[in-house]
């Protein structure tokens, strides 16, 4: 038997289209539109294409694009001012630095700056801190594409067996946190971890997140499990995971890459910046 | 056999002791004797306790007692007046709002006046967020009383399969990320998990902080397993754990109740208050 393919890319177009409703009807209703202010310092030409990709979400969605490019050589001061200033810009509603910035820079000292009600990308310090002791705040947008492909396909969270593979501060941590508040049973592992198999097994929810191209193979998995794959590499014969191709014969659900979790994150990047823009005006939550 | 007791306040001893010599030297290097600032708002007499043992061992220890009170009608003005008075201060080197204040009170909003590097009790959103994100903060005491009840106990950490038992923002979510921090592979289990026996017994090290008496008996022990009971009930037989006394025939290593993780919380409480001192007159870490 084969797995269900989870599409993100059809689950994401959902997502953005319930976004652009929901710019529309907060202008509708008196407010201004969201305003997105990423800012790309240099000229990286990776950095470039993910910046054109969320600049164009952004406009489609109906929010307004203030982007913000600095050059390669600014220095920090600079680089802090410019923060500064879209942090206390009221037509702002989200502020996204581009990562990596040019290695004189200092990049968690530029990402202190963001105000966490602008930290759009779920960040900083202070939203990791929200989120650890579950108070309202804004999510680092992978884990939170990942929930979403969990609510748009029927995965049952309560109560449930989840393995989180990976403990980046992008993601690992805060898919953890993500899935303990939904009230699953909760297991990190990471590189330490000393039979990762007999650990994944375990799972009815496996979200794999160690940046290793088929780490995880058939013996990982548990017949019917749902497994999300987070990882992306571009290999000989193309774009590939953390999930080998064979877990499809073993799984209930699997997210294919690419075309799974990829095109979430942009998604919830521009969900992030309606909830901000919501928030900052004083029109709450949806 | 019997489990070994794991004695926590032979090794609470041993904490104080270094703490005492470390304000010693601190003062010898031409540093000043740290400060701790508790403040207790209004006469709950459980909290006149706590408090007084706190200041006690901060004395004891070398230290200066900086105990503020307020009138148990104070306004929420006036103590967050304080708080920002003692965060100004530089004789102050850590700050404790005991718990509960008077139901007028916003506690949350007064906590989050604590700066971060005074938060002796690690209790404040921004050291959660510090300690997600695995950079350097104040560790809420309890959590970190733990780990050093595994270090001075030879409890091998990395690796282990370890289950944490309620996920509280005071115990079971720091207690996940300090293990996490030490390469455990770490679960955490609630009210919510499935089949909590099943989970515990995988776990080579069990900390159990649930706060219901007797919840985890001899089926939820790995035979030789150690286990840490952060409970502590008053029932009609006198003070017990979340742990049932019969694990004792299973476990390998096990804290008793009282005498195990309770003396450890005041003897972290001023490590921490050491902690910040050395960082706020620029002394280092030893």
């Amino acid at each position: 038997m084969s797995a269900e393919i989870i599409d993100g890319k059809a689950t994401a177009k959902l997502v953005r289209d319930d976004v652009a409703d929901g710019v529309a009807e907060l202008v509708a209703a008196g407010g201004t539109a969201p305003g997105l202010a990423t800012v790309l310092i240099g000229d990286d030409p990776a950095s470039e294409v993910y910046i054109r990709n969320k600049r164009r979400a952004c406009t489609a969605a109906g929010m307004t694009d203030l982007h913000q490019h600095l050059p390669g050589d600014a220095d920090q001061e600079t680089a802090a001012a410019l923060i500064d200033r879209l942090a206390a810009d009221p037509a702002v509603s989200g502020i996204l630095l581009q990562l990596p910035v040019p290695v004189h820079l200092d990049p968690d000292a530029l990402l202190a700056r963001i105000p966490a009600d602008k930290d759009v990308d779920g960040l900083t310090t202070a939203n990791a801190g929200l989120l650890a002791q579950g108070r309202p705040g804004l999510r680092p947008c992978t884990p939170s594409g990942v929930m979403v492909l969990f609510d748009r396909h029927g995965v049952e969270l309560e109560g449930a067996e989840a393995v989180v593979v990976g403990r980046s501060v992008l993601v690992g941590k805060p898919m953890a946190q993500l899935l303990l508040e939904r009230n699953a049973t909760v297991t990190l592992c990471h590189s330490r971890t000393r039979d990762l198999a007999e650990v994944c097994r375990r799972a009815e929810v496996l979200v794999v997140a160690a940046g290793i191209p088929g780490l995880i193979g058939p013996d990982h998995v548990r017949p019917g499990g749902t497994v999300i794959d987070v990882g992306i590499h571009r290999e000989a014969g193309g774009l590939c995971g953390d999930v080998d191709s064979a877990v499809s014969e073993v799984a209930g659900r699997l997210t294919p890459v690419p075309g799974g979790v990829g095109p979430m994150t942009i998604a919830m990047l521009l969900a992030n910046t309606l909830t901000a823009a919501r928030r900052l005006q004083g029109m709450g939550e949806r």
